[in-house]
């Protein structure tokens, strides 16, 4: 076990309402802010502040478009995201293989 | 992918201080006070506000007793924080097992 793996990951992701949104995000890109509050259950409020948050450190990518008419905000992973996601669950991986019986 | 796994996280083992303290005694139980610093790189204060977080929850035991006639404080996981570390892991590897290629 190497202690320093958990002191390097990400805090960003590690909140577990972003982990959430970042690993929805990753294996449905495209979804809409209805579709995340719908999934993951949460709050307006607590929604967008997570997503500002993962915005902020650029690893989340806001599309605006019409759909039928009407606005459509959608958000997708950037590159610097995944790639930062993709750490973070290696690391993930590591932790729980060497606490896995 | 369940969304729920996410806020099923044990908030008290998933802060990344805490998960390595867990990680540590869990796979090497009576470590003391000294050793758990010196392994985790943590200050006193930090370590020791970790520490009654999860004595608190009832996941860590406190044993004091002497060694070479000088005092000794080691922990150990409970069985309701072996119960809970063991939770924990496994609703991580779900999410690492969602989120691997």
């Amino acid at each position: 076990m190497k202690t320093e793996t958990f002191s390097q990951l990400d805090k960003v992701i590690h909140e577990k309402g972003r982990m959430a949104i970042m690993s929805c995000i990753s294996s449905h890109p495209d979804l809409s802010f209805r579709d995340l509050k719908d999934l993951l259950q949460m709050t307006d409020g607590n929604l967008s502040m997570h997503i500002r948050t993962l915005q902020q450190a650029g690893y989340l990518a806001v599309s605006k478009t019409f759909l039928e008419n009407r606005p459509h905000t959608s958000y997708r992973l950037t590159q610097q995201g995944k790639q930062a996601f993709k750490n973070y669950i290696e690391l993930l991986a590591k932790i729980v293989s060497w606490n896995q019986a």
